[in-house]
């Protein structure tokens, strides 16, 4: 049965995908050479696509892991010796915290309660800490952070790096670069990929703070340490044999994107949001877990759904739609809708149909 | 144009792939949850196909990783504290020796010649060595090492983890993995698969090894630390979101291989190795760069071409095949061919066609 997945990731693939996949067997993209200049090409051209998509800066490095978790692990190992900074709210910003203290540095953690992001607050950050990190958008409670509050945490710690976790919000927000050293996603979410791939966006600082950790004969991990993907990068060029498919897909789909226009795509997301908003209005069986208005996400909607959540989620996908439950805690009673560029208004009309159809 | 890949990896494609990948969109493989009864089942089947394709005992566990690199970084981060020991003979064998001196351990290389493998010899382990590593088909030269060498260090240090890269000789060799602690793969060679994934065949003293570190409270990684990955694999799970796809695509082409027989498999290498044979028999122009019969990787082939190795690499490639260059320092003057599972008899006819012509 052909079903719609509104899960927030793996998710709904995006709609060109079978015909790039089928385009990658013609041109061999699973037997050519990662060292080959056909392979630099469309490698060269999936890291524009993206800069072109994200509006990234020159000086910014684009770089591929194999996945978010991965790209947690370098951030510490790289980045990181007297200490990391974590505002948590949630499972995946906690995970992130986690591998830190796993790698065996001093970790803090800002915490605030499921459903809530963060303001500024001064003086919280001591002064030994070297990275503060941010979630974007907390796959697990649908709370997306504002970003003002980020760049005012780097306005104060200019020399410390900032990274953003945008792993289920990109390409939707649209990002100031000059307060971001590090940002990073996998494909499996808002791409509308399979999965297997992770980007991280990297200013100079942190190529810097990589370089010195190595100088001061400190280990910053081994072939995925910063110094050489970073060279490597400079040549449309991998250390290992990369997810080359992977790679190449990404760049085709980022390609679609940029055709359609993320103007657009920004739009569409909203008003699938509204569709959902629409939802919660007219029934008190469905609200928004996330009260505040700054903090909803409109790419990862979080709905209290009451005991009856995993009934709906069962109903939902015997008409083909699957719908996420909540996340660990939240299981029992949510209903999780990932709101991404795969997924068209008219599958969103479908998830309205239900809902009415439920109430 | 359509072309027949003899690269040593990325390499042809299994014949089956392509089907394969359109059932996979049928299935919503790209966007089913990792956590779902449905990925743990051909999560399952896979590591139950290669259990059978390659022998593995039920004690021995399969885990997936993102590439063979990773494995090197993983195998040493979770098993070594005071020392490794790297059988070295070709860039590969030597770039594991590297990553354990990046990750800052103690680390003792025996080399041989380019083109020579190892014999046994009493007494050159030093006590505090831990991790034993072995290559047995060094992709860079064509060297495969006698099994019965490396099983005899296991003998002589049963109280040592011994590893084996398979990389680029699986499923060909028969292994007894009573010697054999840690096997490992990356799926861009011998399995004709894109690349993006490696898979680990660990028994439980590398667990043991991994479990004793960390409980000396030492940092064995994050969210790949072995205690973890184990314990997820013990469900048909990953820790992470993992390549899904790949998973999936590993298991239906171990099952084609299972269905040909992995005798007739190994049966068919032998064959082609010797077609390749025949044509260094006829003319000095080509000959074996490994000289000794024990060392000849049957799914590596090196081959002496003289300064014309380049020129002939041409001459294949316009005639659709694509052979390989020396690694490295041989680039200019050796021709690489790979003999995998992928590769038919008759694909192996039309090289010696060319090579005829080339004479």
């Amino acid at each position: 049965m052909k079903k719609i997945f509104f899960t927030a990731g793996p998710s709904q693939l995006y709609p060109t995908l079978p015909s790039h996949i089928q385009q990658a067997f013609v041109k061999n993209i699973g037997s050519i050479s990662h060292r080959s200049t056909f392979y630099k090409s469309f490698h060269a051209r999936t890291v524009e696509n993206l800069r072109h998509l994200m509006r990234v800066p020159d000086t910014n490095q684009i770089l591929f892991f194999s996945s978010a978790n991965e790209i947690w692990e370098r951030l510490v190992q790289n980045c990181v010796e007297t200490g990391s900074f974590h505002f948590v709210n949630g499972a995946f910003s906690n995970r992130f915290a986690q591998i830190t203290e796993e790698l065996d540095y001093p970790c803090i953690k800002q915490e605030a309660m499921w459903g809530k992001g963060f303001g500024f607050a001064s003086d919280i950050i001591p002064e030994w800490v070297e990275m503060i990190n941010f979630t974007h958008n907390e796959s697990s409670t649908g709370v997306m952070q504002p970003l003002a509050v980020v760049y005012e945490y780097k306005r104060n710690n200019p020399d410390k790096l900032v990274t953003l976790d945008v792993v289920s919000s990109a390409p939707f927000p649209e990002l100031d670069f000059t307060f971001l050293d590090a940002v990073y996603f996998s494909v499996q979410k808002g791409m509308g990929l399979p999965a297997g791939l992770g980007v991280l966006i990297a200013g100079e600082a942190v190529l810097q703070k990589a370089v010195r950790k190595l100088e001061r004969g400190k280990s910053i991990g081994s072939y995925h340490r910063f110094t050489d993907v970073w060279e490597k990068a400079k040549d449309s060029q991998t250390v290992e044999t990369p997810n080359i498919m992977g790679i190449y897909l990404l760049g085709k789909v980022a390609e679609d994107m940029l055709r359609k226009g993320v103007q657009q795509i920004r739009e569409d997301i909203l008003q699938k949001q509204k569709i959902i908003e629409r939802i919660t209005k007219i029934s008190d069986k469905f609200s928004f877990f996330v009260k505040e208005e700054p903090f909803c996400s409109p790419t990862v909607i979080t709905i209290e759904a009451g005991e009856k959540a995993a009934e709906y989620i069962k109903i939902a996908d015997s008409e083909g739609l699957v719908i996420g439950s909540g996340y660990g805690k939240l299981k029992s009673t949510q209903i999780r809708i990932a709101n991404f560029p795969a997924h068209t208004l008219e599958d969103f009309a479908l998830l309205e149909k239900l809902f009415r159809k439920l109430l």
